[in-house]
């Protein structure tokens, strides 16, 4: 995240991405750190780290107690801002539903944010085994179905910056590994109008995704569902879940003005 | 959120709560402001908001067209960190799920946050007239269902604290409006274990809200559900949906720990 120092950069106020840093370093392995351990995974000193948790509990983001730290409720409304002045969100959350409903599989509305695709909107669905991922969460869009939808009708700079950014790293058996296999998987996206994968993020994980346009036509996000190699081949999945995720995009495109 | 500045601040960051200041100037009204508008909003100098503006930028939590500033996806990340460490909201996922599908009305899991109840978690239901609140919102405790059943069994400091910070404004037909009342209110959630409110909120709003315990038997959320006074009379929602949300909220008591 960090680039050199430059000219452009006079403007640059370190505290507030250090305030960030420190936020960013609790997590589902960490929900109660000490400042110490705070200290290491930001990468700060412990007198850095004090005074912005002491900073952070003033604005009410931490609480802390016998020597360890919590985030509050208080962090989710930063990302309500984003949901609130979203339509989009609004928008997708029946549509999820009814993906949701028909295929008894957790449906996602994923939006793109770098390289990656984050998360934006999520229905589950009451599994034993099921897919854990929460709003907000982000997965590297080469190795995804939703990273597919959303780069295959984008512009060419978008989708060689996202090239550019991605590690091709094998994250399950079946991960595609070069930028060329990208391109291919990109032209038969848009042939066929939504984008499946199996095992590429995970092990026995599959996935299938569908664009959702703006009025101008623009790809603004993807309308996703994801099933277990347990319960679903690849075709079996196409059969079942496929139209239902066309329909949902193409209805939540219709609620932003696309005219088609 | 501002308290004059003592010994004890030496440690504050101002920094940190001028960037938190702007990323909450943004909202569903103002999705994308200008940098005179978000000035006003935060109540910072113009170049004060520019330089920020810049280092949010460069951080990839807003971005600039045109004039005009919008929040980017990863916004949602810091409240990501909050949902993952909290076992509680995974937990509660399927719990709504189940009273959102037998009630077909919206089911949210409510935790208290100051003298306010802020949405933890939430799964909508499909409605022309549906409640429109996202995670992160946050709603007065006195008012709401989902803040008396908080309440009810929480230690008398918190409830002194909530009391002395509400405002008591009258938000519905039927809202309360003094302390006294919201103790007998207590009274009643106490004596038949769970909250229901009608027309305090907002008019036409019925809500209904049970209470989740951890393994010590503390009160640490509460599993709520809410109605339109066009679809239910309150008597008939207490009908039926009380037993589900009692039935959800043990169970999730029971996830969490508690013994009962």
């Amino acid at each position: 995240m960090e680039a050199a120092m430059t000219e452009s950069d006079r403007d640059y106020i370190q505290s507030i991405e250090r305030g960030f840093a420190v936020l960013l370093a609790f997590d589902a392995q960490r929900p109660n750190p000490t400042l110490a351990e705070l200290a290491t995974e930001a990468g700060l000193s412990r007198p850095a780290v004090r005074r912005i948790l002491l900073t952070l509990q003033k604005l009410g983001y931490v609480a802390g107690a016998g020597g360890r730290w919590s985030l509050t409720p208080r962090v989710l409304s930063i990302g309500q801002h984003y949901s609130e002045s979203h339509a989009l969100i609004e928008a997708a959350m029946p549509r999820l539903l009814e993906v949701a409903e028909k295929t008894q599989e957790s449906a996602s509305l994923g939006v793109l944010d770098g390289a990656d695709v984050v998360y934006a909107a999520r229905v589950p669905v009451r599994r034993i085994m099921s897919i854990n991922v929460s709003v907000g969460t982000r997965v590297p869009a080469y190795a995804t179905s939703m990273g597919r939808a959303l780069l295959a009708w984008a512009p060419a700079d978008v989708v060689e910056r996202v090239v550019a950014e991605s590690t091709f790293q094998k994250l399950g058996p079946e991960t595609i590994g070069t930028a060329a296999e990208l391109e291919r998987e990109l032209a038969k996206v848009r042939e066929q109008g939504f984008a499946l994968t199996s095992e590429e993020l995970e092990k026995g994980l599959i996935s299938l995704a569908a664009p959702v346009r703006d009025a101008g036509g623009t790809v603004v996000g993807v309308v996703a569902c994801s099933t277990s190699s347990a319960r679903n081949t690849p075709a079996q999945f196409r059969e079942q879940a496929v139209p239902c995720v066309l329909a949902a995009a193409a209805a939540l495109s219709s609620d932003m003005g696309y005219a088609g």
